[in-house]
């Protein structure tokens, strides 16, 4: 039984994977009768059907009666903008619920209420496979921050830009184009104003069909300029100190742009991310200088590392670095990472790594 | 028959490796009659036998008569410290010779010497493969420098040590086991005064049965501690300026230790490689910090990159990097490289690089 319920689940896993939905997780959901699949169905978009109920939907009138329906998240049993899955799986006939992960966010418990309706339930198959589909979902549930992906692209010799601060083009095109695709991933990409007055990026995917992520920009003095190509459209936040000039402030948010404010010479990384979650955003891409990355690693807020290491060779005693701040004396005080995956990209080498749950 | 000739080729390239006879090249020789191998040899070891003649031995009198003889290396035809294999070759009646690369050191032709002997000579089977066995021993024959291999271990981030100077360990062992294994492979090691004054480094290969590499440090002011583990045992050259202090380099010359002398602030780095490949050090692994390192990578002496990166994040903009010195400005500037290999030693990715044959 027990195999055959892994069988079907990784159906479902499988289905998850063909949309991303953010910020909602991605769901896969598979209905089973005498022991053949009859319906499968995802999540497609935030805002429209669950997999459930698009899995349903293509089954006649009765179909579903005494059928198993395999989900990676326990059916939701609120009414969101969508009404709860849980209603619909009982209106169906459906005698038994097979499910991986168990919903954090747990506004009413999905499970309970299906069990009240006299359905069979079992949760936990496959629950670690489903989980990778939406660290970000269960991180924010978890932590009230969104998930922290640090990307960065420097020479061989660790370097990410010159000492003049030309970084143009460390990295190929194809891991320039495989930035843009993390970039359309995440919901915020967070960059230093540093790196904004250097560079003036656009910050954006420039992919097709694809949402641009907000721009979330750490600029305690409010120092950007209104015509910065990181505020074009609008959709921007700033994030300042509670001190900065008021009039700019009203001026930028008149373009569109919110502007967070935070106590202290340097903005605070917890509260800000706890308050970007709150904004709906669950997963940034922090894409900073040395400075701007300190901060993250310091406080060990970065969930995954992205970097592209590039046959180049910069030099420079002054040259900039992807991780700068204070830094540690002892290596024992590094932070330890494992390294999740090597693999070539165009002509550069990428590492994605995430920390070592060793203790360091 | 060109074929045939690649085929026997590629047996004598597989003897070739068995050996690392430093500072002589790694040869192998095949001897063929009727379609078949009678015999094969490789050099096992400076000053003893060459391939050629290792195979010859292994046959009875007569029995090469007309026989072919393959050889990754175009025979010597001068008494070195051993006689001349042409002279092995003609006695042995051997009918055709076929070999992969020229002797670039040709103090005398070889295979001009074989065909005023009545034998057939071709050259150039499987010469590319064939050169890869003795990068060292053509570089220095081209350009009168030992190859040089440049080697780092350093963070995901791209430092080599905290900025307190601590380093102790970046990488897993099993890097560090395969960076001995690099020592030994090199004749020489060339390490900067501030590397031996930071860390009190042995420098040696630690490999058993395998000789340690000359240590070489530049050491301009002769700022070395007598009782330097660098220095233990005496098999040490110290590159220092005209103007040092001409006692201490009497008391190291009395302890056994080499001291060149250069003018310029900086040692010259084109004249020291000059002068370590006529005291016969035809490969070097310079294993400096930044500053050293700079130097080599500046003037474009660097023939090979080994860089392990190591899955942690160390930080600090006073850190230390792999590559420092002035530095470029323009990215367009930056020494273009080849990733050559990527693999996973241990916890860590090593790279391999090679400069790029693009100009810039």
């Amino acid at each position: 039984m027990h195999l055959k319920d892994e069988k079907f689940m990784r159906i479902a896993i499988g289905l998850a994977k063909k949309a991303e939905p953010l910020p909602n997780p991605r769901v896969g959901a598979v209905i089973v009768k005498n022991g053949k699949v009859i319906a499968t169905g995802y999540h497609h978009k935030a805002g429209e059907a669950h997999a459930e109920v698009n899995a349903l939907r293509k089954l006649g009138k009765g179909e579903a009666k005494n059928s198993t329906i395999y989900v990676t998240l326990e059916p939701c049993s609120h009414y969101g903008r969508t009404p709860p899955c849980t209603k619909a799986i009982v209106e169906a006939g459906i005698s038994r619920v097979v499910y991986a992960v168990e919903d954090p966010t747990r506004k009413v418990k999905g499970a309970e209420e299906l069990k009240r309706a006299g359905i069979r339930v079992q949760g936990g198959i496959l629950q670690k496979e489903a989980q990778v589909l939406n660290p970000a979902f269960y991180k924010v549930a978890k932590t009230g921050m969104p998930f922290v992906t640090l990307k960065s692209a420097c020479s061989l010799d660790g370097k990410i830009a010159s000492k003049s601060g030309d970084s143009k083009w460390i990295s190929s095109p194809a891991s320039r184009e495989l930035a843009h695709w993390l970039r359309a991933k995440n919901e915020g990409i967070i960059a230093g104003i540093g790196t904004v007055l250097q560079d003036n990026p656009r910050l954006t995917a420039r992919l097709e069909g694809r949402r641009d992520p907000m721009r979330i920009i750490l600029d305690s003095k409010l120092r950007i300029p209104l015509d910065a190509k990181a505020l074009a459209g609008g959709r921007a936040i700033i994030a300042a100190n509670k001190g900065c000039d008021k009039k700019k402030k009203e001026k930028l948010e008149s373009m569109g742009v919110k502007v967070l404010l935070f106590s202290g010479k340097k903005i605070p990384l917890k509260p800000l991310l706890k308050k970007l979650a709150m904004l709906n955003i669950t997963s940034v891409l922090v894409e900073g200088g040395g400075e701007t990355n300190a901060g993250f690693v310091e406080e060990k807020l970065v969930d995954r590392y992205y970097f592209f290491v590039c046959p180049k060779i910069i030099g420079g005693r002054d040259a900039k670095s992807p991780v700068e701040g204070e830094g540690i004396v002892k290596i024992s005080k590094a932070q330890k990472l494992v390294f999740e995956k090597v693999e070539k990209i165009g002509t550069d080498v990428l590492i994605v790594a995430v920390p070592s749950p060793e203790k360091g």
